[in-house]
Formats: C-alpha cells, sequence, structure tokens
C-alpha cells in the first residue's frame, strides 16, 4: 500500500530543489509549425485530421495529427468546452466506426473482482448511470514554457478542458460483480488490445494504473457533453479518472482490473514519468493526480485590443483531486494580488471553475497573472523543471502579456 | 402592479375545468411531414436549412424552415443539450453575419433607467457577466399530443433545451445606468428593428413585456454553451429570461426598456396568449412563467429494443421558476408511482435535472410517465386545453408507450 499514499505533491520534489529557482522567466516559446505529416488518418477538411473533421478549425492549433491543442480563448466562458474545441492528444490511432462495429455490442471486461465478467456497453448502460463534470488534462500540458530541448506537443494551455461524462459508475460496475478483491492496490484499465486495427497489440496497448481509491469516483463513460462518446475521444467507452492527468482516462476501454502491481506496459513504466532532466525511470512518480492550476482566459493577445478603463480579467482554476478554494490575480507579474471572485454554478470539485476580476487599466503593457489554491496547495511561482514537461502549474509562465491603448 | 401579480398557475385555470376532463388520452399526433417551402434561407446541407447547416440532421425533426425539433432522445444525457442538437423556433429569419457585421460594434440601448444609453456588444463585456443554465423551451412545446386542429408546428418534447448562457446579468446594466424607473411595471424587451433585412419594422419586431422582477435573474447573452451565440439563436446577443418561455428570450436584442405597459406589438398582444379554444385577445394571459413539467427520454421507441430485465427509466424534470423538488414515475400509466432519484450536480433551479428509476421489467408493454412537482406545484394529468396548445405540462400525453422482450 506504501506506494499508492505517496503523496504527489508536485510543487515540493526533492529533485527539484536545486533547479527550481533556477527556472527562468516567463518563457517565450517558438511558434510551432503546423504538421500533419505521418499520418495514419486521411486528411480531412478544413486542415484538420479527418478522424476530427467535424472540429471547429478556427479554435484549434495543430501540433501534429495527434497532438491539438485549444486557443487560450477557445475554451470558452460557458465553464464546459465544446466538443468541437476539445483538445486531442492520441497514443494510439483512433479507431473508426467498422473497427468499432455495433457500439453497444463492445465489450469491457472486469477482472480483480469476485466474480470476474464481460459486459457489453448495452449491458453497462443497464447498470445505473450518472454525470459528472471533470478536467481533462494531458500530463504535457504548459509543456510549450519549458526551456530545456524537451519532446512533445509544445501545449501552452490548451491541452485541457472541462466536460460532462455520462456513463456507469465503476462503483456499480463493481459492485455488479461482487466487490474488488481485497489484496487489490491498483485499478488499471486498458484500451482494446487493437486487433481490430492490425496494430501490434503489445505496441498498441495503452495500459494505465492509479492507486486504487480512484475507483470511487471513476466512471465508465459513454456520452460526452451530451453526444455518444465520438471516436476520436476514446469511443465508444473510456475510463474517466477524475482529478488525474488524461492519460489515465484510457480510450477505447477493453479492461478494467484490480490489481496487485502496476501494468508493465510502456505507456506505464517509462512514459509519463515525471523525471529530472537527464533522468528516466520507472521509480520516478507517474503522472497520476492533477496540480492546483489556473490561467488567463481574457483578455490575451487573441482577444482583440484592450482599450483603457474597466476591464474584466477572466479564467479557469482548477484544484486538482480537491475543490479549488480561491484564486488571486496580479495586474503587475505578481507584485501584488487582488482576490477574484467565482462566477457560474459549481459543477463539483473535479470541474474547474471561472473566475473573475474586475479592475481599471490605463494605456500601458501589464502582465496578468492568476495563482488558485485549493487550500493546502497553491500554485508555485515557477514551473518544476522535469525531462518531458510534465505537470506545469507554476504561474509565472502561465501569465499573459497585455497592451492597453 | 396588479397585473404582473397575477398568478399564473396553469393547472388551475378557470376556463380549464369544463374541458380538462374531456381531454383525451395519451394523444396520437400525425407524421408531420417534412416541409422546407418558402423559406427565406437557401436550403443547406443535409436537407437542414442553409442557416442551421452546422447542426446535427439526426437529432432534429423538421416541421418547417423555422420550426426544427429535437428528437426525444436527442437531448443527451449530460444535463445540457450540445448546440448542435437545439431546437429552433424563428418568427423572424436569422439574421447573416453581414447583416450584424463586427459583433463587438453590436448595439443594445436601455430605456426606463434614470440614465438611457447605448451599450455596444464590447461595453457590455466590460460591465461584468457571469453563466447561467437555463432551459430554452418553445409556449408551443407538447403542442403535438392536442387533439383539436391546432395551428403552428407539432412540437412533441424536443422544443426545450437546458444551455449554458454567458453574458452580463441585466442588474449590473441597470446600475451603469442609474437603475430603473420606479414607476415601471414591464421589462420590454426588443429585437433588432430588421432595418438590415430589409424587412418591415413595424411587422418584423419581436418585442415581448415581461413582469419587472425578471430583470434580477435575466441575463444579455453572447455566448451558449462556450461558444460565442450562434445567428440562428439570436446572436450575437440575447436576452435570457430564466423560467420563461422561449418567447420572452428575445433573439438579436435590441433594446430593453423598462415600461409601465406592455408592448403593442402583435407578438405581445395577440399572440402568444393562452386562450380557451375558440377565443382569443389580449385580455388571456401571456406565454411568461413556464409550469413545472418532466419528460422521460429513455427508454423510448426511439432508444432501440428493450430487453427484459434490469431498465433504467432515464428523463428530465424542470420546476419552472422554483426548483424541482421531486419526480415519480410509473410503469403502469399513472396507477402506481415510485420515487426517481436525481442524477449528476444541480445547475440551479433553472436548469433541469435528470432523473433515473431503476426498475425490473418483464416481457409485456407499459406506459412509462413521470411526474414531477416544485413544491406547491406539481403536474396536471391531463393538458390545459387551450386555442394554441401552450404550455402543455400534463403527465399522461407525454408518457411512451415501450414493449419489453
Amino acid at each position: 500500500m506504501k506506494k499508492t499514499k505517496q503523496k504527489l505533491n508536485l510543487n515540493r520534489r526533492n529533485f527539484l530543489s536545486g533547479t527550481a529557482t533556477l527556472a527562468g522567466l516567463a518563457a517565450t516559446a517558438s511558434i510551432v509549425p503546423i504538421n500533419i505529416s505521418n499520418a495514419n488518418h486521411k486528411e480531412g477538411s478544413k486542415g484538420l485530421p479527418g478522424f476530427i473533421s467535424w472540429k471547429d478549425r478556427n479554435a484549434l492549433i495543430i501540433h501534429s495529427d495527434k497532438g491539438i491543442e485549444t486557443h487560450r480563448s477557445a475554451i470558452g466562458e460557458s465553464l464546459i468546452t465544446p466538443n468541437r474545441n476539445v483538445y486531442i492528444r492520441n497514443n494510439m490511432p483512433t479507431m473508426t466506426d467498422s473497427q468499432i462495429g455495433n457500439r453497444n455490442d463492445w465489450k469491457v471486461s472486469i477482472e480483480g473482482v469476485k466474480n470476474p465478467k464481460t459486459f457489453s456497453l448495452g449491458q453497462l448502460k443497464k447498470l445505473g448511470h450518472t454525470t459528472i463534470a471533470t478536467i481533462l488534462q494531458c500530463s504535457g500540458n504548459g509543456r510549450g514554457f519549458f526551456e530545456h530541448k524537451v519532446r512533445g506537443s509544445q501545449w501552452k494551455t490548451g491541452a485541457a478542458a472541462c466536460v460532462f461524462w455520462t456513463g456507469v459508475p465503476v462503483k456499480a460496475v463493481v459492485d455488479a460483480c461482487g466487490g474488488i478483491d481485497r489484496d487489490s492496490v491498483f485499478m488499471t484499465s486498458a484500451g482494446v488490445d487493437h486487433k481490430p486495427t492490425g496494430l501490434d497489440p503489445k505496441k498498441a496497448m495503452v495500459e494505465r494504473s492509479v492507486p486504487k481509491k480512484v475507483y470511487s469516483d471513476a466512471m465508465l463513460a459513454w456520452e460526452m457533453n451530451g453526444v455518444p462518446l465520438p471516436n476520436a475521444h476514446g469511443g465508444p467507452v473510456r475510463m474517466i479518472t477524475p482529478g488525474y492527468f488524461g492519460i489515465n482516462n484510457v480510450k477505447h476501454l477493453g479492461k478494467v482490473a484490480f490489481t496487485k502491481t502496476e501494468s508493465t506496459v510502456k505507456y506505464m513504466k517509462s512514459s509519463y514519468r515525471i523525471s529530472p532532466i537527464g533522468k528516466k525511470g520507472s521509480q520516478y512518480p507517474s503522472c497520476w493526480e492533477m496540480p492546483v492550476k489556473s490561467w488567463i482566459t481574457r483578455p490575451t493577445d487573441e482577444t482583440g485590443t484592450v482599450k483603457s478603463g474597466k476591464v474584466q480579467i477572466v479564467g479557469v482554476a482548477m484544484g486538482g483531486t480537491r475543490k479549488v478554494k480561491s484564486v488571486k490575480v496580479s495586474i503587475d507579474g505578481g507584485k501584488s494580488w487582488k482576490r477574484a471572485k467565482f462566477i457560474g454554478p459549481d459543477l463539483g470539485k473535479y470541474a474547474w471553475r471561472q473566475f473573475a476580476l474586475e479592475t481599471t487599466l490605463s494605456a500601458g503593457t501589464y502582465n496578468l497573472a492568476s495563482l488558485a489554491s485549493n487550500g493546502p496547495d497553491k500554485q508555485p511561482e515557477l514551473r518544476m523543471e522535469n525531462r518531458r514537461g510534465y505537470a506545469h502549474n507554476g504561474w509565472k509562465d502561465h501569465s499573459v502579456n497585455i497592451t492597453v491603448v
């Protein structure tokens, strides 16, 4: 059990102590070239890969055919990010309708329970369902602010979305199987083995273990913001692990197992480990719990000229696995802070809240920053330097410079 | 003030007493022909009118080019109805981008306040904003269940949606104008006068008065479910009157006035009046407050074969201007009832809640009904007969017959 109780306080890792203070000020990542080469998917309309040609091209930044980011201003101010604007991060190709077949016949097997069973989606829909709002966020969101040469999509803020999921609580599924194996330590979710796609199952399987406790709020989701879960987002069923990074929300879900040990596939063992620059290995913490984080969405250079006078500074704040408690906003790069107010309904602790601060700005340049707290934890000033640029929640890099005229 | 205090208890109108008991059992409205003739808009792709060619054809029932309904099963189970599935009911043609011009330059004038002012949308965005979830519902939703020959789209359940709106509270706008005229009785909202469309302003203006008190929760909205308010839904700005029927949520908003008398335009004076069959006139109540209502969304004949065993009965329930308190579900046409549970987050009193009842059904036929209460009011069994088929909240007509195999 020790491993699962490991405190994931990302702000205070030991390996950080030497590097954090050396971290640079607001990094200016270079402009990322559009790259839709090497696509497993045909190119679709509007310059988007074919499998997401239904998305809004104007809302998106294309890093590659598997890494497509939402513009800072395009997550929307209505709390929930519209599906058409939600980012894409795929390790494996999105399955097609013909590979999936009849959606209600899709199978998910449950193991590590008293009575292991395989359910069709149709059967899962009879086990009771609910709706939750959670934040889906790529482990590498914010990677674009790092200054060392870090491999992967150079996400700034837009590998994140707040989504309503509808599906069956894992609890209800487990109950229908007589309960969890007592000596299990992890909940391990596996994507389908990709037989239908012709890919090598050993290489193509995304399998992720999270601490067993996660199951109590987790869900097998078949609907996303009111529509059947799109293939591009892991349809017909995906795992939802509230408060945990995107990779744990396994797509095209084929199996949920309560296990004594972590999965040994690449995506668990070596990838998604938060290690110091220059080091790697499975001894480093996995991308599990998301830390407290916030960023400003308006005004930015994307939202047009800012005229002097009253200005509404707006953004989103998340608490990770705890409810976000407060947000402070600075207009002078962190020299002084004012408390912002939360606006709109509270969708639960796993959703983000929108914050707003009204202020008056005269002509000039400003650095706007936000700093969220969930009570025990608050955003650090600087990023936690790490090899792959994971879990960035430093407020300084996420600030925006604006010119008021 | 007397008029505004008139109690709109739609269940107990006097003119009803003679007819309600005569109302038929579950009406079987005839199949509505698809009709996209006489369109002011070019026909778009997928058989949808051009101005909503971005919508999901499969989610929609086309009554006419101005009346497009959401399938019972397509409002989604994630609380919020996706924009692509939201119904359309237009009295006037949707304005085009070129008629609207620069969205931030759109003007809304505020009258009947201490300091009347005209704001651009850009200025409104600086007055502070928030997000609310409300139900948008056409006054005629449920008209398709009436048995007398009633003019208008034969809506069943799908002229309704639950939507996140983002905009500025009317309160904040009024504060910026020094407050409301003390002797005003109504808040009167007018659509743009349609000069840009070349239509006769006298005929083309939608102007609606509601009791002044409505302003305290009302909003001028520029965003719908996270995207700029689509033209088809009244962009760039519309009035949102929470708890009040759709018609009061005036599109392409040009003016908000606090007035002593009701507007005298057709859409206020003679249309949208709830009058006995065969009678009409402005002495009858206007379509203002929505009554408590619910309906089942799954299972229905749209959602596929129902197999015997455990069945989840799911639907939506709204309280009107009060919070919905409880929902009961019947599987035997109202002979017996069981209390359903609410699922998913509570988005506030003006949003609907999703309810679910788990039951076990053997092979046979069932009539599934739901009955919501907001405390003081509950759904009546029968519809309130009225000339234009407005405000239907009788539970019997809204029930569904299913066959379990």
